[in-house]
């Protein structure tokens, strides 16, 4: 079955290289798309309150802040200073009364090889953000991403491992489900249907493409790729998934190429044929 | 504690752009270097009958064969023709004596999104050469891959998933452990001790460099990035290993622009410091 067009959410990564933020937000009006989803370097451009009018004045729902976490790069010396940071985040999402706060949590410290230190540092900035975060009602979203960016990026690679997280963290906190990160999971049908729905706070859409010729900047329009994006969708709504799908694509040799509109256009009709 | 440097063996793809297959087993045995893990397109130049001779007069191991698998790129209708060239690999490999046949088992059939579908494949394929490698006395090595491999090379991603495979197929297929694909896990020590130790069939070093800036010929040698290859070795041996630790390495910016002897001298230095 089609998914519903009005669970549409523009991840404003997908057209940053065109547009800034306040231009997004017009697009995603003009084009008859109710969710966004910004990122912190955008907002900082146009400005907290800027932003904050705007969207509520253009209706739109925003379905994650982009993005908190990064709690380990420089090892335990620079926990406090992430912990601060990410403080902030919780203020601006819940100034945007974002439905979450999306956390890329961080890869190995520099010079570091013990990955399973990495994910004790993430578990402790985590626990140190969750008063706050509960406080103000924004709750966390912890995204699992895929391995390939274990290292540099965020060292919570799988849905299990974000689960057993949220278990020991206790309320406020959850995932975000991006097909990019988790589609090759031979786990993934059971850890979703697994993920009490309470916890499933967002579903990132784009596309695998194979080859995939940059680690970053090679994502997919939904549909030119190789993820079943469908059945992902299906595995969420069983597991009591109601929220937005949000898109995210970083494209530096294609979509951030075209003319914006045109990328909007694609990420409804794709929305409407491959998910 | 150090590695011993009697099991330090050399899959020849580390030097394969400066040196055939026979100059390889040259280098080898010049560096006191005692296993060797040949790929087949290098066999088929030197010829199987001289590059047996060669290996045998030099007193080489043959840690593995490279490569079998590859059921699955032309789907169903080409899994015969695939099980017929592992067949071929089968005899290759027993015919040099080789510890085992390494299988990389294929990604997506083109042109499709049915992950399940094609891992399903792969065991089909499996099962279909097992009677034929237990015949000859060789083992089968399961390689899972990185799961950035998982479209194109290949569906068979963890270690986890490639023991379930091995409870299913039987008698005479293992796994190989390469740290390069591994390493992120979550789950890699819990895997590894589940792991028979007649199952670990081989064990490969090299490094993840961080940033890596290609999907396939930026390894690092040991040391150089941030896999803590000691103590996966280590989690290896508490399993029961006790095979050679061969050296595979695809670097085309760097090691493959080498002198070779070079790069035969810093795999032992490395083996010896950084494993």
């Amino acid at each position: 079955m089609r998914p519903d067009p009005a669970l549409l959410s523009l991840n404003t990564a997908t057209v940053r290289a065109q547009w800034k933020l306040d231009e997004i937000i017009a697009g995603c009006e003009r084009h008859g798309i109710r969710g966004i989803a910004p990122w912190r370097d955008q907002i900082a451009a146009l400005g907290l309150k800027e932003t904050k009018r705007r969207i509520r004045d253009s209706g739109l729902t925003v379905t994650g802040l982009c993005r908190g976490g990064f709690f380990t790069a420089r090892g335990r010396p620079g926990l406090a200073a992430a912990i601060e940071e990410n403080r902030r985040a919780i203020e601006e999402a819940a100034e945007l009364s974002a439905q979450c706060l999306v956390l890329v949590v961080g890869g190995l410290p520099d010079g570091s090889r013990d990955i399973a230190g990495a994910r004790a540092l993430v578990e402790e900035g985590i626990a140190a953000i969750l008063r706050h975060s509960r406080d103000a009602g924004l709750p966390l979203a912890i995204e699992p991403l895929h391995p390939m960016y274990a290292a540099d990026r965020a060292c919570i690679n799988t849905v299990a491992q974000a689960n057993a997280l949220c278990e020991r963290l206790g309320e406020g906190v959850g995932i975000v489900v991006d097909v990019y990160h988790v589609w090759w999971d031979p786990e993934l049908a059971r850890d979703i249907a697994r993920t009490q729905a309470r916890r499933l706070l967002g579903f990132h859409i784009c596309d695998w493409l194979s080859p995939t010729t940059d680690f970053l900047t090679d994502r997919g329009m939904m549909g030119d790729g190789i993820i079943d994006i469908r059945r992902i969708r299906g595995l969420m709504e069983a597991a009591g998934y109601r929220g937005f799908h949000e898109v995210e694509i970083f494209s530096a040799n294609n979509w951030w190429k075209r003319d914006p509109d045109e990328v909007l256009r694609a990420c409804k009709a794709r929305h409407a044929e491959a998910c």
